[in-house]
């Protein structure tokens, strides 16, 4: 086990009606904000009225900026920021998933910043202020609610880059699973293949002694392959909403991450994907993830086997415990395909003709190389799409 | 799963030399600190020199107040708020394990509350303020360093009481396993036997639909027995030492409550044991939790049918699942045993003579029950208490 901090102050309120609260939460810090969300989903549900009923109630002004997309765009940050500035803007409150908390941070930390707000995505600047912010939480998978991450998508070159901080971990999370009722069964699959990679890209590593929270990472996986199939059947089923949404928020709190070191290929490899052919993140990470493991198993096969025997209950061969390792991606690449994602880049309607672009944005400028559990080159990169295609 | 509110703001420090942090840490809090330890240890083994090294060379100013005994006691906590009065002191440095932190948070309570600070143990006064205070953890084992629980000894009495507050909840914990090499054997299961009680207490719910925090129970119980044989034959196995000590303050967070209701009565029959016979609070807990165990399984046999399947890794009898549950509970007395844990009354020279004042006590005058898995009067307390002979 490795040195590490670990410190995550995000309140979670969870429940049936949590979003009452959301008003009296705020008046804490603010007494103006900003609504931020993405498209009409909100308002058909009757949340959006439930929401700024709460925030009157409490005597809080607000203004709105809806608009977020998926891969939500540095243009739309900017406008926000923009809007905060003019009407003295000192709270943020994000209603959605992860695309409308990953720009609600984004806006948050730019308010307070003279220069450009890319530049905290290109690493050129570090985060040293933000404004405050909460979570209304509708869609479970990103973990934005209590990460200290952020992803944005700029249009000029879809550049899709992270910033990650831990100014940026919102002051509240409000969770009710009631809110996930409706997502579409594709969207409730794509989050559940978000959830997983969270952890997977934590569990593949190197690093020796580890038990603890390769057990944690363990337990979290299996409610995810527990209840999911059980919400695609009946989605209204609270108890298997809230295991899965209370199991995305510690997924990607950083709980999972201490004394590891985690990979991360997967989701930089994704992220070209998504970057340019605009689909679900969680999609692209159901089709690079079995492939990256595919490439890198034999790198430590000794942790493919207890993936597999420990998540997947594969009897484990002692004759051939390499049968065992690549018996668990099979059963990964199974479940996903399942819940009715698609595990091929064909699938997902792309073509192979841009291979080398991908991988050689996704060694960026500043590395020769991505990922922890094995060092991939431009080459690596490449080979991995091929195994995804 | 019910509705909760889980927010832990406490900052982990964990790993080696983590302790050499301590005066920086401090320094965002506080320029004149009290420093509260137990006996000689922390002098012996050189920890008090580096600590107080650290604290200096970031110009911070001290007082000392040592002694603090097992089973802390409500008159140093009354000298510990004299002495933090006078001295204008404005945060609290907690150096030991579960005892010298929970002086440490009486102490950090009382200093700026005008009544008697008792009364927040026998709930006649509820806490509102509390001076910061942060950790140096010794003893893994009461997870008091992220808890938001005090119990405290009233020598008049022998009252055994308990005060919970989000408020108390240290500011950091520095946690490195290295100092916790010194623990003697039987210490050292002790620890593991209240790290094991603080998940079993949560684990025993009635509540439904609690897959998620079962697993993460299930995961920290297994490090546990995972790891406590290998310290006590190899007491410098740093990776097990770090498996148990970051386990062990998961275990009492509150992340395993979330969305549960907990059991307690085996903590709150263990508090009128140490509090009379002054015996360590996790031999106590040895004792009591398999024979809570053998009076109330038939409450809710599937649970314990659970808890024998997936912690101890029993085959399921599915013609007697009865058979499965009694075995899971053996299995967890043999265990106890194997690590030098008495596991009777007896075995801790405590006569049979007083359980009536104890049962008496337990069922305190606001209570006319004590548990939650199943609710237990006076009669249970002595019948259980009877069991543990």
């Amino acid at each position: 086990m490795r040195n590490f901090i670990f410190q995550n102050a995000v309140k979670i309120i969870f429940g049936k009606d949590a979003e009452s609260q959301v008003g009296s939460e705020i008046r804490q810090y603010s007494r103006k904000i900003m609504l931020h969300y993405g498209g009409g989903s909100i308002k058909r549900t009757g949340l959006y009225d439930r929401v700024v009923d709460s925030i009157k109630e409490a005597g809080i002004d607000f203004v709105e900026l809806p608009g977020v997309q998926p891969n939500p765009r540095l243009s739309l940050v900017k406008e926000g920021i923009r809007i905060c500035r003019a009407n003295g803007i000192d709270f943020i409150l994000a209603v959605g998933g992860g695309s409308v908390i990953d720009s609600a941070k984004a806006i948050a930390i730019g308010v307070p910043y003279e220069g450009d707000v890319w530049n905290f995505f290109t690493g050129s600047a570090v985060v040293k202020e933000s404004l405050p912010l909460g979570v209304i939480l509708t869609i479970p998978g990103a973990g934005s609610e209590a990460s200290k991450d952020s992803v944005i998508t700029n249009e000029d070159g879809w550049l899709k880059r992270a910033v990650s901080s831990e100014i940026i971990r919102p002051r509240f999370a409000i969770l009710n699973p009631e809110l996930t009722y409706t997502l579409p069964p594709y969207q409730t699959a794509c989050g559940a293949a978000d959830i997983m990679a969270h952890i997977m890209e934590r569990y593949f590593t190197n690093v020796p002694n580890v038990d603890f929270t390769d057990r944690l990472c363990e337990a979290t996986l299996k409610t995810i392959l527990q209840h999911v199939p059980t919400v695609l059947e009946k989605p209204e089923d609270y108890d298997a909403r809230a295991e899965i949404m209370w199991a995305s928020t510690i997924a990607h709190n950083d709980l999972l991450s201490t004394g590891r070191i985690g990979d991360w290929s997967s989701h930089a490899i994704e992220h070209e994907l998504s970057g340019i052919y605009d689909i679900a993140h969680g999609a692209g990470l159901a089709v690079i993830m079995p492939a990256w493991m595919k490439y890198v198993y034999k790198q430590n096969i000794t942790r493919f086997v207890q993936f597999a025997v420990r998540v997947w209950n594969i009897d484990l061969s002692f004759e051939s415990p390499e049968r065992t390792a690549i018996a668990g991606i099979r059963k990964l690449e199974e479940f996903f395909k399942s819940i009715g994602l698609p595990t091929s880049l064909k699938e997902l309607n792309i073509p192979d003709d841009r291979f080398d672009e991908m991988a050689e944005k996704c060694i960026r400028p500043e590395s020769i190389s991505i990922g922890n559990f094995m060092k991939l080159g431009k080459a690596d990169i490449i080979n991995i799409l091929k195994l995804a295609y």
